[in-house]
């Protein structure tokens, strides 16, 4: 069987008849990688800094292909694409910097000590090792940045693991073109090119077979909640459970003050419904509940601004008609006001719609306080002193915002918010994810499913695993674990 | 309803009817632990180590009663328990050294770059926050060291969270001394009593109760396969989802070479049965599975020894009947040579029991590929070039053991070892585990749940989660984060 993309701009097919992966086609790229897994592993930090870097490059090298087939299958613009590639080539490089440095590699050094207490201990050695085969799975709204080559793939080949990534079949030429870019910097560093394969298909038994199959070691995921629980559930069933890296849904609720509105009205209006409708409201860090003190004025201008913006179609059919669908039916239930964008009737597009209403209304209306893809928001009015209690009824968020002066005194949202959410945010908007050392992209859940970020180099420690050396010569140790440490690795010792 | 501890010594009862705890008791415990835990959370290094020191001391100040309970409650001999508190107390010690130092925070710092690639970034600052409430399960074999107030409630005191501490009902005694030792150190710290709590009883579903509470958000384990699936299982049907830290089963196996037993016959053969037998075989990293080649000298220097030696009564009565049911059964299976030793006729008592057989048999027999929990060990003969494929056909392990001299050349095998088990060993015996910063103790399922260490240091940084800050004026940043730094962290500044 093959299946086409299709351009969500008019909805017709775009590029190559693309064949479906059968079982045993998954199975086999599977075992191939698991066989190809002890090279990269084994592989210095100046072998794998090299190899990183070689990826960058050979992505980059095909910058226009990458650009011409990711605008055609997402509707994206060209600049968005290209920041992406270059996102993307810059997060190679940074792990690359982080992988020559040694420092991942968490070496901890406990010399023997015949007096130590309770008991004497012998010479203990500590460092991580890379997991074997690593799934990843693409998202949609995000053809390269978090696609197949994207923070997951990349922390994980950062740490030493042979990866299987399923394509996501809304830009599976995009996804085509990235393997190979990759298979080529495999080659060109000496390691076999089955270290690295990408599935495709739209048959959704695709993802069973990679969640179960005995040799992939760890998950990374981007997408809804209901799939990643899919995908943390079949893991949990297996014979030998492994971890599932899940990033899913986040309302990332802004806190509005009076004061902020007083000190800067038409800004706060117009950067809400911005941030709200960027990238056609496809973003996880998208602002989809956003409350805010009593004031018709205020209201007004942000109505104002929606009524003067459209947005490019949505990323798939599937998701505008799920889009179309939800916004009708809140719609239709009744005591909140609709305000809407310009209508963009090519494609899979749809009109911008954002709801106002009241905490009352909101609170009983579970559709309101769940994750709408597409550019819609929902603005809540209560009386700023129900904040933290408000904060406290959520569930797990990647962001939570405040929008505030010096006046507010914050600290008390600011604690509730810390507990919801993986990253907050003062007068700022969630949208716009950095990549560097100190971000951290998941919460709890069902922003994550696990403790750790998607985002930065700190995703490199999820596709890891701690072992101990205890008693061996030096020169039977891993290079990192021995004294003479020719590696030049960061070594805490005791 | 009540119940009482058993004398494993002579099956009679010990200390005072233990009112077992209701669904109403364990919920409002939860209740109380989830009201404290933003007070301890909100401590600084300092206060935290003087807490952790507190909680040594005052354990320290009733060291004569636990050494009593104890030793009446598992029949372990007063040497062994001295050695637990030890060990217990100097944890404590370990945790308050590195907490002090605000190392286990792992602060990182982003400032602002308005030439960060590919997009200007903001401030961002990161730091770990505690999860709440945790709830731990003591195991029945460390009265002590894995108990109510042992490595996971340790560690997840040292960061920062309350606890709700599951007794275990073969030392429920012990427990409760600890208890109250732990909620005077936490008053004298100006912390609520309800901070720690312990539940009693021998209900199986104060298991489900404590696993399902939403206001459990993580779970430390030390038990058996069986139970920590169960845990596991529990946790992930929750509507929220959270990680289940468990340490389960391991056969811990040991490859002998030709070299050693040349080398050191008499040595290894009696410091592997030693190994076996030692704390009457229950211990998490007894040797299940020693391979040896045909040797029968060797064989027979290990049978003799083992004919003098007997241990001290089994922890409980079901762990005893499990144990001999299960000598009974494999003894039955044929195809292997049983032998013994002193058998121990009163109360919990049993004989030490160990089997001789080849791979071939092995292999094909399940019940000699388990966990047995008591005095015995399963040794296998093979030729020594099978060590690489039997390594690689075994599941997770805590330890795997090489056996050999400076002529052998273990690369390969200890390749294979490293992907299965979470410490390696050379020329050791893997029961005894070092409280050291090095140590890792978990491994692949079924050895634990989760890629962290449930011994040492490293074992704290499973009871938090990051948190990143952006763009928060400093005098709203928590101390850690600013740029002041009054609690002096290190701060990892980009």
């Amino acid at each position: 069987m093959t299946f086409r993309a299709v351009k969500p701009i008019d909805g017709t097919p775009y590029g190559v008849e693309i064949p479906e992966h059968t079982k045993g086609d998954v199975d086999s790229r599977i075992k191939k990688a698991a066989a190809s897994a002890h090279a990269i592993a084994n592989q210095s930090p100046k072998e794998r800094a090299l190899l990183l870097r070689t990826i960058a490059a050979e992505i980059e090298a095909v910058r226009t292909s990458l650009v011409e087939s990711a605008c055609a299958e997402t509707a994206l613009p060209e600049a968005r694409i290209g920041g992406e590639i270059t996102r993307t080539t810059v997060q190679f490089e940074l792990f690359a910097r982080l992988v020559e440095t040694g420092k991942h590699l968490g070496v901890s050094i406990d010399k023997a000590d015949a007096n130590y207490s309770p008991a004497p201990r012998p010479d203990i050695r500590k460092m991580n090792v890379p997991l074997g085969v690593v799934a990843i799975f693409a998202a949609s709204n995000f053809p390269l940045a978090f696609s197949v080559a994207g923070g997951d793939a990349a922390s994980a080949i950062a740490s030493g693991n042979a990866i299987i990534a399923k394509a996501h079949p809304s830009h599976p030429n995009t996804c085509s073109t990235i393997e190979l870019a990759i298979k080529s910097a495999l080659k060109k560093c000496g390691l076999s090119e089955d270290t690295y394969s990408i599935v495709q298909g739209v048959n959704p038994q695709i993802t069973h077979w990679l969640a179960l199959h005995e040799d992939v070691k760890a998950v990374g995921f981007t997408g809804s909640e209901v799939v990643g629980r899919i995908l943390v559930d079949l893991a949990a069933t297996r014979k030998e459970p492994i971890p599932v890296f899940a990033e899913m849904g986040s309302l990332n609720p802004v806190f509005v003050t009076k004061n902020a509105i007083a000190d800067r009205s038409e800004a706060l209006a117009k950067g809400i419904i911005d941030s709200a409708l960027m990238g056609s409201g496809q973003f996880c860090t998208k602002p989809g509940l956003v409350f805010i003190p009593k004031d018709e004025d205020f209201v007004s201008t942000m109505k104002s601004h929606l009524a003067t913006l459209s947005v490019a179609p949505l990323l798939s059919k599937s998701i505008a008609d799920r889009y179309s669908s939800a916004i009708a039916k809140i719609s239709d239930g009744g005591k909140l006001e609709v305000a809407s964008g310009i209508a963009n009737d090519s494609g899979f597009g749809v009109t911008p719609t954002v709801f106002i209403t009241d905490w009352t209304t909101a609170s009983s209306n579970h559709e309101l306080l769940e994750e709408h893809f597409g550019p819609t928001t929902v603005i809540i009015t209560c009386d700023e002193t129900q904040y933290v209690e408000i904060a406290s009824s959520l569930r797990g968020q990647l962001t939570a915002t405040i929008q505030g002066t010096d006046a507010d005194k914050p600290t008390e949202l600011l604690s509730v918010l810390k507990e919801k959410a993986g990253r907050v945010i003062w007068n700022g908007f969630p949208t716009g994810v950095a990549v560097t050392s100190a971000m951290n992209h998941g919460g709890p859940w069902p922003s994550s499913s696990s403790h750790t970020t998607s985002v930065g180099t700190d995703a490199i420690y999820r596709f890891m695993r701690p072992v101990a050396f205890q008693g061996f010569a030096q020169s039977v140790l891993p290079e990192p674990l021995q004294d003479a440490n020719s590696w030049a690795v960061p070594q805490s010792i005791n």
